[in-house]
């Protein structure tokens, strides 16, 4: 068993990584660390669980750490649910003291020697590691991309086999995306808000990233363009994208292409049955309805017709947050890194 | 005073006709019809009114009649807010009957001979009228578009002094839309469902008639092909557009043509200080903060930004159905239809 | 095993039906009825399956048949989640015809010899199967009350070792109560609805049967009065009750007596660990993350606090329906009535 | 005109005074107070503009100052929309420097010269301005309840001319009441909070001091017992509350004296044509169709029955926060104790 950490284990996203590692059959969750308010307490007299899935028991009497480089010393790999502002700094430094750090952190993600990792997309990204061990590093540092741009780019993976340049992305994000407190009620009730800070650009210049070209040495960018524009929507859970790309090929390639699509890997233990599943209902796929398919790690697609345009849906949090990092590091064991 | 009728006065935008029509200065609300069921009762004891307007206590004791052309002898002019598999014969009927109807039904949006009609972008479309009278028509029809052609539409209104082909438009489309009892709560609540019947349709042959041109005799199409994608969110009243065209000129060029848009008219009673508002706040508009705006028919755009993208919004049972047919009917009787 | 059906297997209920006997270790999910226009295709083609549950793909081939007393020959004993209208006399029907049914119908509740069961408050009232069959009926009816009825009675079961004799109840119920379809997203948005046809009726006289005392022919009532009152609100699942009693009893104690509530049974496949949960919190408990509890078979108490008053909360379409029928059919088998 | 101001003039509170204020007949909106890093700039760049209601451009420019009592020197009486901490203190400053103070915090309600009025229910109480300014005081204090304990207490004043001692409450609160972000979105969304910290004691002693009689000098607290249990649902605006009173006259004299209850003064500006209105329809009142009744200022009963039952509405942000506080001072002024 690999020993793990989460950093930031009392949030939203950290709350999805302790429910997501507690039972896994390759980590062993050694450490939780929190902010200093929480340091010393045992993790259920301090965590405010808020998922509907249950609280898993067995982690309650794990003692909380600061969220240290101290405290990580027992750890091979650390999950990190931090702020960008703390992660930055951080994260580097658990790095440079040998541990893996699987980050959903944007700070490191444009790094030119970080890979910026979808398993099914860009596993071979994963050679950036050795780039930064070569340079000296202890330990490594793998991140995610943000919850829309993962929805995106798994749902445009297969369309790879055609050619497309130009993709426009209009997103209805759900406010746990937001994290516990980050939404007023007031705000988003009976409402649309056109906005979500630096989102637009996350989508736009990690896509480039992770669609490009691994050459051995550093990552060539993709000749896609995409132009998001993101609202936020009083929904819970499942980011919805309607979807244009300028693929030339008739509908029924592409669906084909959907229905076809594989993982380029297998029996990684949050792997779902099927990364991609296309839906064939006029008027699928929908939040509520959808974003469990595959444990919240399946991205459905459905409403295929000329445009070309489409619905991506996946669950911001598992799929676009705890769950992506979760698999990066289920990857990266599989692939003798760790 | 002009005497006018609603058909279909019971329902959701019935009652928007009955709202903005009860204490209208050039119009006297003469008729209520609804089905057979109604016939013969006050309005006041058969009407459900779900509006959060106040009820308007006059029109209580109007006797509601059955939905024929017998029962409109009276009226000069009647508004539809009839189904569409209803309104298809009848509105022709009355509109031969020698009555002028001003419909938001679907059935003759696209007939060669029909003004489809937003006063601010289209209103020499009229002439079509004297098109039905010369073929011997007493009467004549005008409709105005689908709600969220109509927020869409106006939205773009501004552009038309640049060029521009290519529209895409992801709407996020308020359930009053689909009339009191039209979505289910266990089908919206918590969700976003991608499909709406027929809207993008709609959307995307109407937009082409509205900004045509009329030659005198017949509309020919504008050269302009939009690609939409409608979506349901649970917002009560408010469609919400995220709107890209292909448009050259330099986003601050494209703010002050929305900034000094003008309507071509004046003094129509419903028409609102302005018909578009843009907005300078980045995260807006917002259904909830922004549709009552000219009461309910302003169209709000704002977050115009490279893409070219904007965000538009109406309110889409005011400015997208029944405010759209009054405003249509002022405009026909200050430019003497009538 | 037991080889079983289930009536209305297309709808709110019936779905929940399917879901919680797909894998059943005791029963045979054998038949699925519904309308004649789904009878003799595969159920998977026929059901819009609604609920966030994964679907079970194992019952797709299932063919639909009529919901007729001749299409449950091979069945031993039905679920019925039929409307109260159909159910009526069907029910009879099919129990005279020597099949045992588990009922979620109204229709026959408050009949003298038919049981109306809380597993956990009630079992003995099952001996009025022998009376229905020593009036020569080959099977029999048990019945399970009103969602809100055994919410509210479960969080009462504990306070029978005190005295009460007043119960003041309001409710906060989920819109799935009402069906798929019964509650239209325009009535219950950002809204409460404070009235439920004949809700608070079933509610005040249900609870008097089930707590009154079986003694071997009839059921005597229970000496409580009930006054409740019923509100929709914009929950999907999950009913609230604020209650009152007029226990005397200081809350420490009553707390103990909630802590120390026991079942009287053990080893039924879908008994919850726990039928009562009394939660700490001060904001417990809370629809969204208390409704799951126990798979959706608890019922959690909260807020317990002089007056007598606390809330309680329940799944309305699991513990409330569905999976109160399963439960008393696992109790009669238990119970060696089959 | 009296001049008036508003201490803390962009808060949710804050803003509903602004709006109610900007046009009124008798009073003069000449000072707007804010936090030192909003003082100096003019109300239209510091606001956050958040309600419905549109925006009085005529407070634009308006420049903001700081809550102290110099600020307030050319005010002949202040409305308090301060939090309570900062309240106690300077409302007392305030009063001290011979300015009226009608304030919506919680600080004073309590206070034994400071009157606790609703103006329908005791207008005599205002008696206690003169104890305040007997002891030299040179302005005074008059306070409004709680929102929940004005809708409650209001709705039971027409029965004060039968006999009642004990009242039972399950309110269902809106999401306004915590104020602009007082409510986070991933807490109350398809859920309901039983628990408002302090709002259950606010309602059982303010309705003791309200119903009590004042004898010239103090307020003999009133003979009746409230249990409440309180609950936060998903609703914008609107407190909805369940009440049970041990009214034992028959259903029809309690509605009879519903609908003859008259407000002992007439012609205050704020003033609603009806300040209880009773409806008849059995799902009535609801919070969506019957808040805005007589500007929000109207309490809305319906559902009387047996018990005695009933269910009452009013608008918490207007008739149970700012239009209380300037119904108040309406009446102050118009019974010249300004």
């Amino acid at each position: 068993m690999i020993n793990v950490g989460v950093l930031g284990a009392t949030g939203a996203v950290g709350q999805r990584f302790v429910q997501l590692l507690a039972d896994h059959p390759w980590f062993h969750l050694q450490t939780l660390t929190a902010s200093e308010r929480s340091a010393g307490k045992p993790y259920g007299k301090v965590v405010n669980w808020r998922l509907d899935a249950p609280y898993p028991d067995k982690v309650s009497d794990v003692v909380v750490t600061p969220t240290t480089v101290e405290s990580l010393k027992d750890c091979d790999l650390v999950f990190s649910a931090l702020p960008a502002d703390v992660a930055t700094q951080l994260e580097t430094e658990i790095a440079n003291a040998g541990i893996a750090v699987c980050s959903n952190a944007r700070s490191h993600r444009m790094d030119p020697d970080v890979p910026l990792v979808i398993p099914e997309v860009n596993p071979d990204h994963l050679g950036l590691i050795d780039v930064q061990r070569d340079r000296g590093r202890g330990g490594f540092i793998v991140t995610n991309p943000n919850c829309s741009t993962i929805v995106l780019t798994l749902a445009l993976a297969p369309l790879r086999s055609f050619e497309f340049h130009n993709v426009h992305a209009a997103t209805m994000q759900a406010i746990s995306g937001g994290g516990f407190a980050g939404v007023a009620a007031m705000e988003i009730y009976d409402n649309v808000i056109p906005y979500i800070g630096a989102e637009e650009e996350k989508i736009e210049t990690e896509i480039v990233k992770i669609m490009g070209t691994f050459n051995g040495s550093e990552v060539i960018p993709a000749p896609i363009q995409v132009s998001a524009s993101c609202h936020r929507v009083p929904v819970i859970d499942g980011h919805t994208i309607a979807v244009w790309a300028d693929v030339k090929e008739p509908v029924d390639e592409v669906k084909k292409a959907y229905a076809t699509f594989k993982s380029p890997f297998s029996n990684l233990p949050l792997q779902p049955a099927k990364a991609i599943e296309l839906l064939d209902q006029p008027d699928r796929p929908q939040p509520r309805l959808d974003r469990n398919r595959g444990r919240g790690m399946t991205v459905s697609v459905g409403r295929i017709r000329e445009g070309l345009r489409f619905v991506a849906l996946g669950h911001n949090t598992i799929r676009g947050a705890a769950g992506a990092s979760v698999l990066n590091a289920e990857l990266i064991y599989s692939r003798k890194y760790l």
